[in-house]
This record gives C-alpha cells, structure tokens and sequence, in this order.
C-alpha cells in the first residue's frame, strides 16, 4: 500500500472523466467540452508552414530548447501581445505547456497548505483543481453579468487580508461566459489597491469577441497595468491555434517569472519545441489574424443558433448570460433546482452538458449548468436543445 | 514583495543554465548538454508519417485528448514496452510530457515537506531538482561500477525504514554513464523486499546500448517484476525520437497510477495531441526500430572516439566509466580537485562540460565532471578534448 503525500491522499476523480466518455459516444449530442470545434483547426495551413522551414528550424523542433520557451516564438509572442497593449517589456514571458500550466506553476510559487485564495464563484475547474492539489483554503466570491461582487470581495479581503493571490477570468469567463465591465475592473482595481495580494488574470478566450465595440472592456487589467499590483496574466494558443499543441504563457514580473521557471525546470524542462515552432510560425506568417477573425465568426454563429433554440424551448423561469464572446452559456435554474437531476434526463434523450456544482469551489451550488456552443454545428443545437429543455421542464415543471 | 511558498522560497538559479548559455555558442565545443545530436533526429521521416494522415487524425493532433494518453499512442507504446518484457497488462501506462514530468508526479504523489527520499550519487538532476521542489529530504547513496552501493544503501534502509522511494537509473546512468550488473539488481531486490518503499526506475537512456550482449543486464526491473516492490518505471522518446516532442511515460501500478493522472488533470491537462499523433505513426509504422539501431551505432562511434581521445591526452589519475551505451562519460580526478577550475580554464580554451557537484544531491564533491559525447562529431571531439585535458592538467598538475 504506497503511503501517498498529504496533498494528494484526498484527491478524487471527478464526475467530469466519466462525463467526457460519454459526450464522445456518437449517438450523444455533446455540450459538455470547453474544446474547439475539430473542423476549425488551421491544419493545411500549419502543415505548409512546417514543409517551408529550411532543415535547421525543423531539427529545432525536435531538440530541447530553454525553459522559458524558443526565443524566436517569445519574439513573436511579444510582439502579438503588444498589439493588446500588454507591457511586453517590463515584464517576463514565460512559454507554458498549455495556460493550465502557468496556473499551475503560479499555484506551487504561492501556496502553502491552509492559505487562502480568492476565487471567482463559478470558478475554472482547472484552476480549481491546481488550487486544490496545493491544499489552498479557497474563498469563493459570487459573480453577477457584470464581474465579480465587489461588495463581497472587499469583505473577504478584509477577513482575509493574507490571500495568496486573486484568480480572475474577466473575459468570457469559463463558465459563466462573462465578459467584466470597465467599471467593475476599475472597482476591483480599488479593493485591492494598498493590499498586497496578486491577481492572476486568465484571458483564455479575449480574442474570441463577438462585438469590436467591445474592445474597451477586453483591454486587460495587465495592460491597464494599476500601480502597486502584481499581476500575473495568463493566455493560451488552445483557442485560437489548437489545445492539442499544448502552450500557453505567463506574462508577470521579473521575480514571479524567476521562481515559476525555477518550478518550471523540474516540472518539464520545457514546453514542446515542435509545437513551439508551429506557433511560431502561425504568427510570424500573419495567418493567426485572419483565423482568429474566422473563428470569431463561427462561434458567433453557434452561439446566436444555441440563443436562439433556448429562445425557443426554454421556459420563462431559466436564464442565460448575454453571449458576447467566448465558448459558454451559464444558464440559472430556479432556487433549489438539482441540475444533475436534469443531466441524467437529458443523457436519456441524448444529450449532455456539465452540471453547476462542478465550478462551485465548495462542490455545492447547483441550479446552474454549462452549455458550450464551441463544438457543434447549429444543426446539433437545434437537435439537442430541445432535449434539455425537457429534461428541464420534467424536473422543475 | 510576493509572498512566495516555503516549497520555493529556497529554489535558487543552478549554474546549469549559464553554462547552456555558454555552450550554445558558435566558438564553444560543449560536451556540457544531455541532448541528442541535431543531425540525428528522423524529421523527414515524421514528417512524411504526418503527411500521410487522413484529415480526421490531423484535426485530433489540434486537439485535446485524455490526460493520460491518446488511446492510439497508449496501444502502440504498450506494444513497443512489451517487446522489453515489460508487465503492461499488469500496471497502468500514463503518458506525460517528458519523462522528467513522470518523476514530477510522482514525486508530488509521495513527497511531504521533510519526506526522506534515497536517491544514488551522483544522480539526475532534473530528478534532483523536482525531489528538492517538494522538500524532500535527499539521502545519497554513492554507485561504483556496477551499480548503486548495496551496504550503504541497506544502512540507510536501516536507519529510515520510511524513506518515501528509492529513485535510480540503472542503465546507462545519468551522469556516471554506467550500467547496473546483474547480480547488484538482485541485490537491490533483496535490500528492498519486504521494506514498504517503492522503486522509481528510470529507464531513459535503455534501448542506446553498445553491446548487444548485454541484453540480459539490460532488462528492467519492472520486467523482472519482483514480487512485494511497488516499480514505477520512467521511460522517454526523449532520446529515440527527439526531446522537443515532450513525451514520456510512466508504467505504474493502478493505484499509483490513479493519484499521478489526477495530479496531471491540474498539471497540464494532457501531454501535446500532436505530438502524440508524431510518435504513435513513428512506432506503428516501424520506423523507431531501424531508427534506434541507427542512433545506437553513431553514439557508440561517437562514444569511441571520445575514449580514444580521453586516452590519448588525458594524464594517468584521470578515470573513467566504460561506455557500454547512453550518452555520458563520467570522469573522475584525484581527491580534493575542484572541476570548477578546471571548467574555468577550459571555457578559455573553448570547451565546455558539466561539473560534478550538480549531481551531487548535497551540491558537494567536485572531483568529477561529465563529458556528453552525444552530440559532437568525432572531429569535434578530437578537437575539445585536448582542451579539457589541458585544463585538467593546469589543475592537478
């Protein structure tokens, strides 16, 4: 019997695994995954790129390279976060494997066992799980359509004035599909003013708006760059080049960036060169503008398509957040409503989506569920909408 | 001033990276990097294999997968373990993202802050460096020729029966260079039987062997499967692929294996799909086979003329292991040298390596340094090692 270490003896397989064996059964309509659709990935295009490079760059690809990532893609890299306005150069950037990996290498830089951290409520799942795994003390904070609960916050943060860090996703939240307002950024900027707690900013899906006039409101707080904050901004190729290339980054300062290299070091050595290259190659090629205006389009498309069939089959009594970008719908269930009731219906009928409680850091609020539009063509919305939607009435009525 | 974690409050820089720096310049021979030649690595060949794909699998390369493998890569690398006599129906097979993330897990698996955990000096330091990151409490057990030292490992056994694991590198050891007898494994079985501390095999280096004689010496633990002892057996494409696709392995018994997948879910929540994709056509179209026999003939040219060199320039009380396959040569200088002036002096001259202390796990002894010989010609092995052999004797006289 192997004597496992306390931070891992209490960790449990969520319902999520057995979840995603089912969304893959072709006879099921899958709203659970957070995935890009499999028939937008840039594959002709990124197999060119690599057939073009001249034998030197294709054997880099297959060596070790720095920790911190290959120096022609943290060129690139700057120079595509520099066009939001990001301080590119006051700051380090660290090429991750996957943006899962930067929370996570910011979890172990920070957390002891029992120290708190503040969350958003609904909250990433992975986020959760990196917190968890590092026995933080997690103080979950509500969430309205317009940011995190100011109130509530400055509450907790005056309880807890030794949070380790803030976790925050401001723009098209996973799950709650939000996008902050300035004015909510600038509260939040307020309440922690003067404190010394980090916030890591996830901005996982800013690039897939749905509305250019919402460009002020996408600016980053990083790039707002308030004095007297730390903050640890985090992003992904997974949304828009593939997750299946594995890479995302920090952007932090000097002495965050040196200890999660450090951590970094032993975690991995370093991120995949191979895919690396390719990223690389996606933005120095120009290629990432234009796909990422394509993919902006189609998610918009399924996401008006699954508005609309919620429109259409939902009654009075649930809500849903305004989709202005990113991959989700967060519907709200009336009070007491166990939506795990509703998924066993709807898996019934065919249909699966991720239940409420998942994102809840205590494991308990559940009139909620996600429903991603990411992944499926309007013709399965309109095919699986109305299956949930029943499900929905046969529990609440 | 962040408020970092004890777990890194500690970590500092190692010299290893300066040295990287240093060793990548164009006027610098460096026998100092564990990596494998440029010029060997099978791009063409891969990239044909992906060429070749229908669309449908290219798509699945841009895409997440299961944390702990794609099914298609975890069936073709159960095969390729099986033909070493590996267990695989018996243990679970986890996929990570190089083997240095397999020891990082399992590392967070077992490792409590002030945990005891035996590991052979001198040892890898990626494993070092990951055991430190979780505050282990590092006991090393010196290694002669034929393996780790049976009496001093048994005392230690002795004085901390609750030692967490016991980590080793048993072929073709990363730095010492050597290769495990028969006899001291059954010896470390029997040292270990009915202790409740499971074994880490790191079986990175394995399929590079020079001799092919040596096959019994070579089986694995793991496939010697000893009855009582908890293996968990490490292994890479690091070195018959190429480091840049970060793909390794871990073969572990179920529990094991469960509490390790769940502490990848927060890790990074897959190891690169596309990646993946790369080395599953590698191994089910063949390929690897002729490939390793390939690599194993130039590293063993390689490693030749890097003892022909030694022999040649190297004063008398200069010693080192034979190279029976792998990538290291592990030289060691009289009592009380210190490589680090030796390492000086050879940088001058244009040379560099690795000195011994970074194996070390108490960063002490210094009468050693490892030469790599993997990735040089014989030409520049001709031309660095006289370097170092000058420097050498500047030192000791």
């Amino acid at each position: 019997m192997p004597r496992f270490s306390k931070a891992v003896s209490s960790l449990r397989s969520s319902e999520i695994r057995d979840l995603m064996t089912l969304a893959s059964r072709p006879d099921i309509i899958s709203f659970a995954g957070g995935m890009p659709g499999n028939d937008l990935f840039p594959v002709s295009e990124v197999e060119e790129l690599f057939r073009n490079l001249d034998m030197r760059k294709k054997q880099a690809a297959f060596q070790y390279g720095p920790t911190h990532g290959l120096p022609s893609l943290l060129e690139s890299l700057r120079g595509f976060l520099e066009k939001k306005g990001l301080p590119v150069h006051d700051n380090r950037l660290l090429v991750t494997t996957g943006s899962l990996q930067a929370i996570s290498l910011l979890a172990k830089a920070f957390i002891d066992p029992g120290d708190p951290v503040i969350v958003e409520n609904p909250c990433f799942i992975g986020a959760l799980s990196s917190f968890k795994s590092h026995e933080a003390d997690l103080r979950g904070i509500a969430v309205d359509s317009e940011g995190i609960a100011i109130d509530e916050l400055s509450g907790e943060i005056r309880r807890t004035p030794h949070a380790k860090f803030l976790y925050i996703t401001p723009y098209f939240h996973n799950p709650a599909g939000l996008l902050y307002s300035g004015e909510r950024k600038e509260s939040l900027v307020s309440a922690l003013q003067g404190r010394d707690i980090p916030i890591i900013e996830d901005d996982a899906y800013g690039d897939l708006y749905f509305h250019p006039e919402d460009a002020g409101r996408l600016k980053p707080l990083k790039a707002i760059n308030p004095e007297g904050i730390d903050i640890c901004y985090t992003g992904s190729f997974s949304k828009i080049l593939g997750p299946g290339l594995r890479l995302g980054w920090m952007l932090v300062p000097e002495e965050i960036y040196c200890k999660c290299e450090l951590i970094k070091q032993s975690a991995d050595a370093c991120s995949p060169s191979y895919t690396q290259v390719l990223a690389d190659e996606f933005i120095r090629s120009g290629l990432i503008y234009p796909y990422i205006e394509k993919v902006r389009q189609e998610y918009q498309t399924r996401a008006n398509a699954m508005v609309a069939a919620l429109k259409r089959s939902m009654p009075d009594y649930v809500r849903w957040n305004d989709p202005r970008g990113g991959f989700y719908l967060w519907l709200t269930l009336p009070e007491g409503t166990d939506s795990t009731e509703i998924l066993k219906l709807a898996i019934e009928g065919g249909a699966v989506f991720v239940v409420g409680k998942t994102f809840d850091p205590a494991g308990r609020s559940n009139n909620t569920m996600r429903l991603s539009y990411c992944n499926n063509s309007p013709a399965e919305i309109e095919e699986g909408i109305p299956v949930i939607a029943e499900a929905v009435k046969m529990v609440c009525g």
